[in-house]
């Protein structure tokens, strides 16, 4: 049996939030579901920037009630004939373009279905706008419990895959400039390195940021579980001087 | 018989997201209404920008369930003697300063009301923050059925209005770097350009972004109703070198 | 008695809006309370700024609802053995790393405890986001009503406190452009000043915005009942060219 629904909806988008575009999801989810739990997950992606959109998206596993209904919409391809892929795993309801971004979700998914417009529906109104006028709908009427998941559509055999990325580098710098690689906690295990290089700086593998004095750099595993290079109450994007793509050696 | 409130509030402020002052507007509205459902619309409007708060403002219209309680507070006059205007359109509540904000909706707006604090028993405890003071208590009061809306005040019969802006342009940007002029859909429909001539460039009229080649520019109706200038993955704005207020012409 | 919990949590944080951090503890704040009423009070304070997170902690002072669990993350030392205090005051529950964050709560509050991880039965996943492994969930708890206040852990009879900052000056610029000082409205009522002098220009006290003409500066006590010194329709950072830190004298 699938989860039964918790009546909350997550939203992580590329919108950023100084435009309207988020309230109006807000608002079509509503329209569906009176008494939606709506949770700003993220609106924070770089624009059209699925590595990062499937890194944050991925973070959620875990940390919302189950039969929550997750919601991602970065979205190149919008107005054109990509797919809207729904998934079911870790006991919650996932949507997004079929692009990539539920890519780690799908190895541990119990269904993968492929959104029929017409089984919900649903038609679009914009050929700019999806996230306001089918994901949002969709999301409020499957949160409801107006229709189940299994209506939405048809089993999708082979949804987008992101590739892999090749090399170790940092793929996302966030808020307080702290570097965030795509080096896993598990490669770091393996490969037990003292410390990493980046950026021609060495750099100690440590606990937490306190480890070291104040100002200087640190590597520790982050709380997505991932490889993060910081600087103890200080911007590591400032201090190293790097950018979005800088690789990192273990050494 | 007016529509009964739904119990959603929405904010929409040029208040930004770096202050708490959008947070006390939480908080004094849930004084009033514990139950209320306070939605984030948008507080993203440039500071004192009434062009660009009307534009999301009127975006609101038939996305939200009837009977929500829409705020607007883009309020270069607080402080001063300048009124606060409540509508009733489009089977929903509208309040603002009355400074224009709400032009769009006047013309079929079913009530135009002006608010007299004492008729809803509240006096602003500071004169820089009105938002907190006094919508956010009005709109808690409303939302919850404290009192209908006939009881904030007397008909309004002159309310403010924007001027008409002349000449077609850009009058807002987005979080994408997409150009967002004021040529209505109909208009557009009505003088049927194959395509729009801005900073030099000439652009072609299209259905949705990925009907151009990835960089090139591109003009279509977008999810406002209004012609926008874009770039296929890209940022118009850097791309066009362009701000707001540049002149756009049909071709 | 302490008063009932309302089910209202606010967060504020200096996690900006631009990662997944604040999402994440809205989902594990609704995995122990799946109906809270979670509000994003603020999340701008500048990185590590103790000084803008009590000043914006305290304007919630009133502004809530009574049994509000208010929840302050900002935290230079996670992942060391500082502390988590929790406090009751102004009908409110507060919780806060022990770095000085809660200080003007201190001298009137009913209750300050230290939290005992093993009594509320918490253990951090991780030794850098306290917010999603232990705030977010002692929150949750809480606010439920699942247990007490007095469960959380022992009395604490020293909690840390800012120090004074020695002499006036700009604390804090807001999403305006307005200068925020530590000069208290009751310092000011004292002294009596007519104006103020900053960066060599004087400014006079006046008692809204449109008191003088656009453009020019003025001071006033604003909504934090702080003295503020802004630029009528304009942006007094740009205008005055000062920054966080620069000196403010009463004249």
């Amino acid at each position: 049996m699938l989860p039964p629904v918790s009546g909350i909806v997550t939203l992580l988008t590329d919108f950023g939030q100084s435009d309207p575009y988020v309230g109006l999801m807000h608002g079509m989810i509503r329209r569906e579901h009176r008494r939606a739990d709506v949770v700003d997950f993220c609106h924070g992606v770089p624009p059209q920037n699925l590595i990062v959109a499937e890194l944050f998206n991925r973070s959620a596993v875990g940390r919302f009630p189950s039969g929550t209904v997750h919601v991602a919409v970065v979205d190149p391809g919008v107005g054109t004939s990509r797919r809207i892929v729904g998934v079911v795993a870790h006991d919650c309801y996932w949507f997004a373009p079929d692009n990539g971004l539920l890519t780690s979700l799908f190895p541990t998914a119990r269904e993968v279905r492929e959104v029929d417009l017409r089984a919900v529906e649903l038609e679009a109104e914009s050929r700019t706008f999806h996230g306001r006028d089918l994901f949002a709908p969709l999301a409020g009427r499957l949160s409801s419990g107006r229709y189940g998941f299994r209506a939405v559509g048809p089993t999708l055999a082979e949804p987008v895959l992101l590739s892999d990325l090749t090399g170790h580098r940092i793929v996302h710098i966030d808020g307080f400039g702290n570097l965030i690689s795509n080096v896993t906690a598990s490669e770091l295990a393996q490969s037990g390195p003292s410390g990493v290089c980046i950026s021609g700086v060495a750099v100690p593998v440590v606990g937490t940021y306190a480890d070291v004095a104040e100002g200087e750099p640190l590597a520790l595993v982050n709380s997505f579980d991932l490889l993060e290079i910081a600087v103890h109450a200080g911007d590591a994007r400032l201090v190293l001087g790097v950018d979005v793509g800088e690789p990192v050696a273990l050494t």
